[in-house]
């Protein structure tokens, strides 16, 4: 099968200019068939508070009342999403960016949950396979915002590390599909404060035992979980990686955690 | 030839729920060929002033810091692009929402004036005709935000009704095309102040006539011109109307202004 590779970059990447042109400019220059997931939670933070729209996270989730999913809208689906466009396109790499609304690629359900209103934010339901498969024997680079597609036209603010993670399990059955998440620290740490202390292979069994001793941050938590469920769906393989590193990690170098079950 | 409408809506269509919701409904049940183009700069002027960005117009054309570009992509590429699609999505239509950048779809060049700055604006250098041709051969419906591509990986702003022109002109080739400009009201009007002063037919000699007589107004201009000149390079028709009467244009009904050499 082909190699398909799922990235997704977000935290601090998306908030430095020189970051994420590294990033950018190692996916132009590999050459390798590629789909990428963005979020840039910090940028829709940023401009709730000048437009003094409070905001509210749970579990690292922010709650999305229908204001502030306007918000969410224009920075992921517009001031990122079509900044990665543009730039990729100037590097010769023809994209198109998309929320789970353009050609129905990503559906989702609103989330219930007993205890708390998330508000306007979705959990992913379908992924639209051929599409994106098309996109890609195409020579289009699918650039893919967390927002998808609810019911009733509603669009839903939705986890883009989950998306990453549907959207490889999804083309896992036509791709031989390596699922990367790439942020501002060097992989997994044993000792958050140590940016040294990465964890180069990360099995289920390592996972439980650093989970048990309290060494897994908490936002590192549902992202782990994201990677496992891909690598139990037909992923073949998940890392978790600086994105300053992207362009060894395509030349196979061993950099960053490596996910395994 | 094939029959496509180019159909831009602006104005106040955007601001009202019910009249977007209206035009995209008439689009959808048509079940014609459309390619949808749209502005917002309301929307924009609202924000910039939420964000005490002062904006500054000069014919009808906003002067475009790279701090409103910033706000002109979150709110035509994102909030109201999305809005759009989604809508769209709603009603069995697939559509997929662009800029300029999104598959190189239309490039331009940024604006270089004697006298006037206009900052981060771009004219319409080149549409990806095969694109739309392809986007729209596979039954999808192109919303193309009022964003394009400039060199160097800059997004530029862009009138949207130029876009629409554009796009018309380009099509013109491999389609019988018509194109629509639908906004909040009935037409062109001999009186400003008289809304049922609809011109029915508007040639370039009444358009000449109009003008010496001070008929019509500063925004129109622009438009009539953008108008003329897709009449000029194989456009069919080309009409002016109100959104809410969308339906009856399909149904071939007379509304609007009709524009003719």
């Amino acid at each position: 099968m082909q190699e398909l590779y799922v990235i997704k970059i977000g935290g601090e990447t998306l908030n430095s200019e020189e970051s994420l042109q590294n990033c950018l400019q190692a996916i132009a220059q590999s050459g390798k068939r590629v789909v990428l997931v963005h979020g840039g939670g910090r940028k829709v933070t940023e401009l709730a508070s000048k437009l003094g729209i409070a905001q509210e996270m749970v579990d690292g989730r922010r709650i999305t009342s229908a204001e502030t999913l306007e918000l969410c809208t224009m920075v992921y689906a517009g001031l990122i999403n079509k900044n990665i466009v543009a730039r990729l396109s100037a590097q010769n790499v023809l994209s198109v960016g998309l929320t789970g609304a353009d050609f129905n690629s990503l559906l989702s359900t609103k989330r219930q949950h007993p205890t708390i209103d998330f508000g306007m934010v979705g959990d992913v339901k379908s992924v639209n396979a051929s599409l994106f498969h098309k996109l890609l024997t195409d020579g289009i680079t699918p650039v893919v915002c967390s927002i998808t597609l609810g019911e009733n036209a509603q669009l839903l603010n939705t986890n883009a590390d989950t998306i990453a993670s549907e959207i490889a399990k999804a083309l896992a059955q036509s791709y031989n599909v390596k699922l990367v998440y790439c942020f501002e620290k060097n992989g997994v740490l044993s000792d958050v404060n140590n940016p040294d202390s990465v964890v180069k292979l990360l099995t289920f069994n390592v996972f439980e035992q650093m989970k048990a001793k309290q060494q897994i941050a908490d936002g590192m938590l549902p992202k782990l979980h994201t990677a496992f469920h891909a690598l139990h769906n037909g992923v073949n393989e998940v890392k978790i990686m600086h994105s300053n590193h992207l362009k060894a990690c395509f030349d196979n170098d061993s950099t960053g955690t490596n996910i395994q079950l």
